[in-house]
């Protein structure tokens, strides 16, 4: 399909009927995310087309339209990118001056290499940020161990090192309680191969999340704010609305909105939060739906992943609004080699559940699915969602199903 | 897939997880039944498998498993069964004596052969509901002329013939004011060919239905009793709950229920009721998911899609509890050749609209999607509904839309 044909279909103005044909969207990786993206795009009528490493990925198997390729194999990568009206991604592990190359050549990016770039790179995340004027921790490039060092004379002890490229769940970042611990992890990494990034310890009371989203025509909306609850790193449960005073939760939407307009992002939009003593913080950004937002499937009036379509497609973003008082998510969180599938049955007999898996192989650790319950109390909610999601790893007993 | 494999697959009770892997559940048929299954079944990692006759069928445009072939081939139906776990239904073109001698070996259809038989045939389903104490209205096969005019005479006109199979969408259905109009019927049809049925003319305050759903432990719930609203027998609209007193609405639901039990279907069972000045008559059943039921996609707990394969594979079934006062449903029927994707962005623009579109190319009365939107207020909820369909067929002017 030629740009021109693609621009059109991408067109809501263009009034002709001749030759219609549905809009095929790309999605680069075929996890957990693509698989959503593909169940919101079947009523939308969306094509969805996806580059998966593997037939087995778990988006892949519930896909008409798979191309079997490497995302970081440029061929493979522009083959895909020119085969589809527009292309967008289920993780960031892409090659962004491939991307900048692709997008240099009109192919549609949504979004945009330089967002992918952004999102991709701690580092010139929080130096964009913070030079935009949002709040974000005294932070620097570590290049050499006397950047690191000196750092922590400078601003204090603990500090909180970071990989700048490929942490996810956790993996990546070290808090450092003085130079000892510095000389420590200086010993194991080597700064400039992993961009390490530095930046002072920030004392947390709470981690919320902003889902925003925005169309290449300047729309932008915001989810309600959610609380995340994180072990070690991971994501375990997302609580929504975030039980917050409603001049934060306006503040932190504000704040989302505001990155999503200022860096011109297309798509999801999901802006991690410290909140602090101080006031919020901004914790990273990831550019594409998101795990803290996986309560919209059916806690909100337009899930995460429609949204994300919409936006990709510069149609009319939809509503956020909540559709119950609260909304609880819980991950399924991978316990030894237990196939939460086998155990769906006992978890399907907890009331009003909605249950969710990926199609991965269970492993320890590994996010295998989640479990969102909607109701008018907030601790009950999460009880429940809470049980679904045990039962589906074994982590309570199925006699206590019901 | 041998037998006792499929059979220790659908029981949740075999607590290994050796040689696990997903059921995988036939749905004979792929149109927009089958493609809002495949939808629901995504999130359970349900397998789904296809018989489509076009590989354009709309489901099957969606699907990653697709076997093409026709339901009433009995070599291609029978090599479909064989390679499921169960096999449900999008529609109910099938052999029922093919059917029959396939649960006879041991394939697992759900609903059963004697159930699709039942759905199949309203000269069946008039005298068994009948026989079972079921309120239906006086009414008689018609073999010969004669019958039709002496049922005339003794029940006076006007009467309301049927074809006893293969109508739907208003089509095989006759309201007859006398004798000169039964003649003109039968001069053009052949009462034993069509399987004529004859029954009085119901005077119809409101159409009703309720859906309900079995699975084969014995385990029914229904949902809430909803009004539809048919012109020339085609479905428009779906107003949830319906607006009856709450006495009628318990005695629908409680009619509904009675009925999958006595009949001991499997799936969702779609119970289409006329409410008149003397109570409640039943219409005509539909043993899968129906279009009455789309409403819940949204608008309940659990989607009719989920609750249906949940049932088929004998797992608990989900609650049917209303996420909102008001839900309305209003079907997207084709104008034209207008194809209602190229006017969604439009559509979308409407509130808190879910917009489902079903692949199917654009014809003048053809069912091509449906528009679901919750709320408060029942006028409102249809009003938006009403207004995001007549954007996707045209009937509204794009101009219109915010």
């Amino acid at each position: 399909m030629s740009q021109e044909e693609g621009a059109s279909i991408l067109n809501p103005m263009i009034p002709s009927d001749a030759d219609f044909s549905p809009p095929t969207v790309g999605i680069i990786g075929a996890g957990q995310l693509a698989r959503m993206m593909l169940q919101a795009a079947i009523p939308l009528g969306v094509r969805v087309r996806l580059l998966a490493e593997r037939a087995d990925d778990g988006a892949a198997l519930v896909a008409p339209d798979v191309t079997l390729g490497r995302a970081d194999d440029p061929v493979a990568l522009a083959a895909f990118v020119r085969s589809c009206d527009a292309t967008t991604f289920d993780h960031e592990l892409v090659d962004a001056d491939a991307l900048a190359a692709l997008e240099a050549t009109g192919h549609g990016l949504r979004p945009g290499a330089g967002t992918v770039a952004l999102a991709q790179d701690k580092r010139r995340q929080r130096q964009l940020l913070g030079n935009l004027g949002f709040p974000v921790p005294p932070h620097r490039p570590v290049d050499a161990p006397a950047d690191l060092l000196e750092f922590g004379a400078a601003y204090g002890w603990p500090v909180v090192a970071k990989a700048g490229r490929g942490g996810y769940d956790g993996r990546g970042v070290w808090v450092l309680g003085g130079p000892e611990e510095a000389e420590d992890l200086l010993a194991q990494v080597n700064p400039a191969a992993v961009e390490l990034l530095v930046e002072t310890w920030v004392p947390i009371e709470r981690e919320l999340a902003v889902l925003v989203a925005r169309r290449p025509a300047g729309e932008v909306v915001a989810y309600p704010l959610v609380e995340t609850v994180q072990i070690e790193g991971i994501c375990h449960e997302i609580l929504a609305p975030a039980e917050v005073e409603p001049r934060l939760a306006a503040e932190a939407e504000d704040l989302a909105l505001s990155i999503a307009t200022s860096i011109e992002s297309t798509g999801v939009l999901a802006v991690e939060l410290f909140q602090t003593a101080e006031g919020l913080v901004v914790n990273e950004l990831a550019a594409r739906p998101h795990n803290s937002g996986h309560w919209t499937i059916e806690g909100a009036a337009t899930s995460q992943f429609e949204q994300h379509l919409r936006a990709v497609l510069d149609w009319p973003l939809g509503s956020t609004a909540l559709q119950a008082p609260a909304v609880a998510t819980v991950n399924v969180l991978g316990r030894d080699a237990v196939d939460p599938l086998h155990r769906l049955p006992a978890a399907l007999a907890v009331e009003g559940v909605h249950v969710h898996l990926y199609g991965k192989a269970a492993r320890a650790g590994r996010k295998l699915g989640h479990v969102t319950a909607l109701g008018q109390d907030r601790v009950e909610v999460r009880d429940r969602a809470v049980r679904a999601a045990g039962l589906l790893t074994g982590a309570v007993p199925a006699g206590s199903a019901s």
